[in-house]
């Protein structure tokens, strides 16, 4: 039978860089989520306090297979 | 640890405005999710009936912190 | 036979808010259009002086079925 | 009282065409979900091996009335 | 002198597939408009009923030349 | 009573430039439309043979009150 | 001379309404900024707290003639 | 060593349907490029003679793996 | 140290081309900005009187390096 | 057999303006592909120097059928 | 009083990453602006010599509350 | 006689990060090009097994000056 996939979007942070937030916003996920096998980036922010990045911030969409 | 958030996509309804479909859709959604903190607006659409308008249409996004 | 609609697109005004610049165009329109069904809303714009907003302005589509 | 819907985003998979990868996708999400009433299609992709496309791809959102 | 064509905006709808969603939109629009000459898919979207596709809908744009 | 406007598209053919495609395109649809007031440019093409350009083509909207 | 025009970006905030939203970014760029005459609206977001939207927030852009 | 791929951008046509469309261009394409292995659909456009579809026209990109 | 820029965003205005309005733009602005080094055009609009265009406007972003 | 085309990409330059900048960059691929038979621009850029534009950059894609 | 937030556009660089080229865009802008609390990021470029990569460019733009 | 540049679309890939996924693609595409002088980032994606990221993924196009 042909595959079906799932997609959510999600917000992850992180205070060192993007790969850390995209990393962290999938460990979360996969805590409830097995099959997760692929992320696209939709869109990047942050917070600043006194000139200093504090956190970064991306949006982005995971995607996973549904169970037959 | 670091937040992270889920973003869900909502339509709500209003035949009033469009900030009471956006009102409507999270006052449902916050039934079964209790820690909705912000949202965009997607697209604004609505139905019409003998040139009045009926229903203020919204898409949305809602986005909730994910529990540790 | 299957339906087929047409899709026009108009700016409508209002000194009050979207939703009547919305209310306005759509009745304008429905004087020669009477199967109006829906619209999409393109675009927010509006005019100021002397630092009040004197005009909101709405780029909607509207779409109404095309009779037999 | 007012309606409010919900939109999940999928990817719908077949060898055939588009209108049948969107239709698997919906058979899927119909296991689980008994209300979806429509679906947008958002982006087309598919897979080639050896000169030939062996899947057809569809990123598809389906919505559906959230139950009072 | 120098050639100017015209565009409008359709809605083609199918219980087949969107190839006929648009060529329905096409016949329709020829029975006022003669010259129309090419089309550009804007959005495809469908309706569902109990898990099924009931309707392909596609917003299309036409081109036609407008006559001297 | 408040302005309501229409858009119309068209596309506009010049063998000059771009400028001379916007002209083209609004002194044909000027012959039956009086009240044209803007215009704001969509997409800008052109044709080519023996490379060199014959033809600039611009997409534009152009936007007319409607009267009372 | 020709007029020239400058566009600013802001982000305005009300508890209301986003007429409100905008009318509030208005009337603090105003108090520096005299020639204001347009905005456009580029996006629309909002907090919600405990299942209420506790602030509509409205990203705009105001344009302003420069002076000779 | 890591992967790296290649995109190019192609216009297939077919007198069928969208889908007949990308196979041709992708047939065509692996007459001289072997490793083709996913493409995403960019636009969708056709020509249309006597109120009839006479080409579908599917603008697409194709990736292909770079050989060491 | 790095360079940093920064980005404006104008509206130009002129009666004979684009090239004009961008030209106006950039030549105001270079009145209180010394190190405008590039430009890029977001968007092209104009006014219409009597059928003949009447005003060329492009709004365009120009880039300048942020002094240390 | 059906037509197939290939798009690319390129960028032209010009001192003078958009028109030329397009055909600066089609004389120029010209010399190697003989069958381009049409262009898109994509973006519009320039250069400046002392508040002069310098340069006019173009980005647009040309495309050319795949010869049997 | 209700807030209002203005947003600037930036252009920041770094031969290392684009968290570096971020940074020092806000550290750049935080000598004249003190409150700067967010940033989005809008595109991301870069410059090669001879096949290294010698400059992330990233252009954000950055958000900071006007003050009473 | 002025430049003409070629911009193609390139897939880089690392298990590093996205910096890495770049300066891996401009790497390859060196092997064979001489004058890539610029890049943008077009899209970021990835994979993921086991809640880990095992490869950071950039669509990019790269530009490069043709010789006379």
């Amino acid at each position: 039978m042909s595959k079906v996939f799932k997609m959510i979007e999600l917000v992850g942070t992180s205070d060192l860089n993007y790969e850390g937030a995209i990393q962290n916003a999938i460990s979360k996920a996969s805590e409830s989520i097995k099959e997760i096998s692929w992320f696209t980036v939709e869109e990047q922010r942050g917070s600043i306090k006194d000139g200093i990045i504090t956190e970064f911030q991306v949006i982005l969409k995971v995607g996973f297979k549904l169970l037959d």
